[in-house]
């Protein structure tokens, strides 16, 4: 398994935007093709078309019609939709729409053949993709219904120098503080810790959580959440062997620079987290889909219709997105491994007089 | 008035905290008595047990014992409490409260009788000085009510590269959408929108408007604010020939660094302006009261009981807040001079067949 290559599926977004850009020039690169097999889920025609439009004739990639047929030192490119497709640079169409859902479609079709190993999407136009069978926010909702296996997703922000998740994602403000429940952030952060350990390789992860209110509700004159909900969560965690810390004022949090001490910050809601990460992150972030058995990465950016076809886009935000996920699937093979054939303890009773070994006896996970 | 020295007066907070390290720090530099005559409303005593505890013995000052006493080329401490009052470093007293407390309220009346021409307020426990008199939720309430002859303030986080205000101040996630009315935007944006001209001399400001909710509500999925409340308001503002501009998701704003391109940015709560003002700030903004006839600064961080007295204290924020009153007033003092004597418009009136010049007619304010 040493030396596998990891196939990263790579589904196409909304063809209007500047989805096919920033995948055509992280792969102008030739050492991405020896850290990874792209199989992009899309159309070879499209991507012939945004290669003329971007004047990157020197870029090649290759047409396959099933991953299977995949070739390990190209960027292969799976034709999901009709050729006769129409790009309208900058414009929502229904077209686009159909063309992102199928392309996602696909890519979740061969996760669960194992033809690929891990997902990286583009991003796509949450009105336009909508559908019968596409009838979510996002594709975080849409992964976790297709490929969660019951398990609860939790919306991960990162780059090389923090990692912030929420508790609560896109739901108005005024939605917040009834989901600010001790269960869900147990729940959450219970997901982070995990994701920490197995995703990231951090043996004792150190968590903070952000307060909801201002000022951490200066002791109840602010509101009544952290006394009542936050702070008993993490107590109850701290008990169970959890290392989260708070519930820290975000404010005075970022502004003292705490973030760079811990491994993971919990924030409340949406902009509470999105705010300081993409102050410091600068569009170089990524947002992993942690929690579930599949790994789903993405940039942190959308369609970005104001520039698609003119060049400019950075592929800055999405080529990390595939760093994040080879190193995830690395450090889950490692997490793999090391669990694999452990020895068992030994224990002896010491209520039992006989003195004898027990060998049957597990520890407990 | 052009020589005239601003006489700022400065109260000196909690006696606990590190009120006295700030403010002995800022004026070991002799520059800032050629800025301004400072006026400390608090005790030479308490300043003396603070020199002594920092081992400053460098700085000198002068005690009296009314501000019209006050030496032009000296920092001048008026004492406005009892001489055995006992100092506790780190602790919330009462005795503490009570202190911060009588240097309000002397300053408050000295600034009435135009014995100071600003205030700069050392931060405060919010707690300990709750008394009859004291019912706020901290320093901008009270100067509101006590010198804002009826006017409403606004709360402006600054520093030489931001300037961020609130629409909504120290009050619970919860408590958020119910006062974001487009009335409140109006006067709010439409407070800001004098404060840039007058107090930072910015002729025609830009002023950014955050949304409230998520991606500014992804038109109407997550929220409906920003349709029903914010927009209009927005339009209503520009109706009326004030530039501001949004509802901008606060988090791509700053990912993009669009505040740069902006002369303020109204964000509608307490974190949402707070956390990106302080990711960017790092501990040097000043709190700006705005929309009062009265000039009232502070740093941006409170009583830091935790390092009280161990002399690491940073007078940066502090500074700060003395220079931006000292460039507030003299602002203002330019606004009035531009407009005192403005040369009197000349109107024929073109209906008028006398062809004669009408001086008595006035151009409309």
């Amino acid at each position: 398994m040493e030396n596998k290559k990891i196939r990263i599926g790579i589904t196409h977004g909304d063809i209007n935007g500047i989805g096919y850009e920033i995948i055509l020039k992280t792969f102008t690169d030739p050492e991405m093709l020896e850290l990874c097999t792209p199989i992009v889920y899309g159309s070879a025609k499209v991507a012939t078309y945004h290669r003329k439009a971007l004047n990157m004739s020197n870029i090649v990639f290759t047409s396959i019609t099933e991953a299977k047929d995949a070739d390990d030192n190209k960027l292969n490119i799976v034709n999901c939709i009709d050729d006769e497709i129409k790009v309208e640079l900058s414009k929502p169409t229904e077209e686009a729409g159909a063309a992102a859902f199928c392309a996602l479609e696909k890519a979740v079709t061969d996760y669960k053949d194992g033809l690929i190993d891990a997902i990286v999407t583009a991003p796509i136009n949450k009105h336009t993709i909508q559908n019968p069978d596409f009838n979510f926010p996002g594709h975080t909702e849409y992964i976790e219904d297709r490929l969660g296996e019951g398990n609860e997703s939790l919306m991960i922000l990162m780059n090389e120098n923090i990692k912030v998740a929420l508790v609560t994602g896109h739901i108005p403000v005024s939605a917040i503080p009834s989901q600010i429940t001790k269960e869900r952030l147990e729940r959450k952060i219970t997901i982070f810790n995990k994701s920490l350990k197995e995703d990231f390789g951090i043996t004792k992860p150190r968590i903070a959580v952000f307060s909801l209110n201002p000022h951490a509700s200066d002791n109840g004159l602010i509101g009544s959440e952290e006394q009542d909900t936050i702070i008993p969560a993490i107590n109850e965690l701290n008990n169970k062997g959890i290392y989260c810390f708070g519930p820290y004022p975000a404010d005075g949090f970022m502004g003292a620079g705490l973030y760079k001490t811990f491994d993971g910050i919990m924030a409340m809601y949406h902009d509470q987290g999105l705010i300081p990460f993409k102050t410091l992150a600068m569009n170089n972030g990524v947002n992993y889909t942690a929690g579930l058995p599949v790994i789903r990465t993405s940039p942190d950016h959308g369609t970005a219709y104001d520039i698609a076809g003119k060049g400019v886009a950075s592929e800055e935000s999405f080529r990390n997105a595939i760093y994040t996920a080879i190193d995830i699937y690395r450090y889950r093979e490692q997490e793999r491994t090391l669990h694999a054939n452990v020895l068992t303890k030994q224990y002896y009773e010491k209520r039992d007089d006989s003195d004898k070994l027990k060998l049957n006896l597990q520890d407990e996970e």
